[in-house]
């Protein structure tokens, strides 16, 4: 069955967001600011002419209902956020919300009602680049949010706090210091979020969408020093360097078996050694190292494999310390616990998919997404990620509509499963 | 047999030479500039007062030669450099000129002759900091220096040319120019350039001197580039990823196994990552790095060794770009063979040592020293190391008289049976 209807309203909703937040190269829709205000105005008019029922919530989450049959059972909800990272792509996020009302039009247009409330959100400031803070609107809904943050938290572009820009969007900061929620986890059904792949894996396996399987968790340790001793490069022997490039080395090489281990057990894992530097004030081809500044970022599926790759830092520290008299000291760390989607959930999926004919595969997302809030809360969560190319936080983010379509009848397919 | 006089001279002649090239912190001498000319004029004041035939080749070269007995055989030599770097230690040359000068003083105090002349040479321009060109002065002075340096090389501190600094200390560049050479290696019996060490050996080992093994070759690639991808820390898998910091992290613990594997095989090998970076206008804790910028410094008494070297940065490229879609680029080389010293003389000095009851080990050296240049012609050379505290290159440079003293000693008997 060939759908035109949703396909017309999410090709115009993409037109008119892209046009609400142009800012060559790409589009910006900063957190509790003017793009991202502009969707949730487009969105939300949409809705209102779909019929559905809207409303905002106290830290301005836009949840706009299609009536079930039976109004006491809790909803299954969908959506994903609606801001964008500064001259970015228009579909990060907002494909997301998209495909929620392309699922209702689409019920709609077949004529059928669901047993139970859908739910579409439009979820505020997701993006890191705007306030340096994990999914702040997600969090914010579920009370989760550490109080602090609406009056630590500085936007980049403007200087000012979240509070600040919470209050000037008509929100309520006041909520997120009291600890708050408006998102109650036991009146959720389930949770699926749709959103663009930001890497090229789908592009590489050539599918149109893929079911994931969880959000990778982070160990990431931004500010990472080694610190041995300058030396001349030719009259100093082995027995007397204090090198501190080879310490660092070390450390590359023995996660990256690691790595190797981890795959051959059919476990996750990617890591990243982004930065990693000499000092350009006194380094040279002829002088050993006496320092290195490096940072590390470690995504895993499995918290054990997190901890299996904090062992190795500490261990190649103490050895660094014993046989190179190297110090190697890795700064404040972060950890973000892994966010494992619902068993039941990729089972629909992986259903629905099947009666469709399209073609998926399952993969972890190594991004954050505000999919980990709601497993965080207990709500039983799945993500689908539909073929992007180009990856994303560019301009250059290229999502295809017949991919969209595909991940839609995947979608609805699920979400009718899962409402029964 | 205590020597005063010798040692009165020396302490006399670092005194004199200190206060001619003082430069807060340290001293400098400049080659081919007023430090050094001022340095030749207190050695050579200091010889002409002992007796000796003092001449200047067209190059600079001092030579004071102490005449032995027969005048028609070849001399055996001693001295090294008289410049030094900018803000540097006061030993680093000068010792093994002032040496010879204590050693025609301590012969001579003993009423002795030696059987064939003794020349000490005054080198010139052997410090690489001021112009960028290895051994200028002993290069010169066996011809070996290639033709375009006096017009190309240009010295740190004016700007002008080796050939201009040349002319301007009276000295003929043309002779450079047209290949012409001052010292004859088949009218050099013998070549002994006592130096202080460099590096901290002696000082572990406790020990005021060391036999030179030999001068350690030189493989150095001082600006390497790795090229892979810039990709998200999160969202792009293993297979996806062009990372460049992995690549060069394999090479650092390759070569780190190779250098195993040369010490267990008692051959020679020191190596230097001095550089190596990720550019701060690209990198971050979130990406995955596309670039790094790199130095390979590699030193080792075998050609093999470099070699196999060689080799292993050619397959770890070549399994780079295979494996890790990362191109290695080393950029252009510079290699300089090793110069092994002399066994004969290597023994003499050891009995020399024995016979005096002064403790000596045998070591490498790591920087490179005049003496190559002799063993480049197939003169028969040695060298030997005088402790000195707190490395070389640098004001803090602290060798002790005594330990020149026991070098004396040392250098005294063998140049008495390598003469004979």
């Amino acid at each position: 069955m060939t759908q035109h209807a949703p396909m017309a309203l999410a090709a115009a909703l993409f037109d008119a967001l892209r046009e609400a937040s142009l800012d060559p190269p790409g589009v910006s829709r900063a957190s509790y600011g003017a793009g991202e205000r502009a969707a949730h105005a487009i969105i939300r008019n949409a809705a209102e002419a779909m019929g559905l029922e809207c409303r905002v919530d106290p830290v301005g989450t836009l949840l706009m209902t299609w009536p079930g049959a039976d109004r006491s059972l809790p909803p299954v909800m969908t959506g994903s956020h609606l801001d964008a990272v500064s001259h970015g792509g228009n579909f990060d996020g907002a494909a997301g919300v998209v495909m929620g009302l392309a699922l209702v039009a689409r019920l709609q247009a077949e004529g059928r009602r669901l047993p139970r409330d859908l739910t579409i959100l439009g979820i505020r400031a997701e993006e890191m680049c705007w306030f340096p803070v994990n999914y702040i609107g997600s969090r914010a809904a579920f009370g989760l949010l550490p109080p602090h943050v609406p009056d630590t938290a500085r936007r980049s572009d403007s200087g000012k706090t979240l509070a600040e820009h919470m209050a000037e969007e008509g929100f309520d900061p006041q909520f997120v210091r009291d600890g708050r929620a408006s998102l109650d986890p036991a009146r959720i059904h389930a949770f699926i979020e749709p959103h663009i792949e930001q890497g090229p894996v789908l592009v590489g396996a050539d599918l149109p969408c893929a079911i994931v399987t969880g959000i990778r968790g982070i160990l990431r340790h931004p500010i990472c020093h080694a610190t041995g001793a300058w030396n001349h490069a030719g009259a100093v022997p082995r027995g007397f360097r204090q090198d501190a490039v080879l310490a660092v080395t070390e450390l590359a090489t023995r996660l990256e078996s690691l790595w190797d281990r981890v795959e051959r057990e059919s476990q996750d894992l990617v890591l990243t050694i982004g930065e990693f530097w000499t000092p350009a004030e006194m380094h040279a081809p002829t002088k050993v190292p006496g320092a290195v500044r490096f940072s590390l970022d470690i995504r895993s599926e499995q918290d054990s494999v997190l901890d299996a790759v904090e062992a190795l830092m500490r261990d190649v520290a103490a050895g660094a310390k014993a046989r190179r008299g190297v110090t190697l000291d890795y700064g404040e760390g972060m950890r973000a616990d892994p966010a494992l989607m619902d068993p039941r959930l990729r089972a629909a999926l992986r259903a629905s998919a099947a009666a469709a004919g399209i073609p998926v595969m399952e993969m972890t997302s190594g991004a954050g997404h505000d999919c980990a809030s709601f497993v965080l809360k207990g709500v039983p969560s799945a993500m689908l990620f539909i073929r992007n190319q180009n990856g994303s936080h560019n301009p250059h983010e290229a999502m295809e509509l017949d991919d969209f379509a595909a991940a839609l009848s995947v979608l609805a397919g699920a979400i009718e499963a899962i409402a029964a």
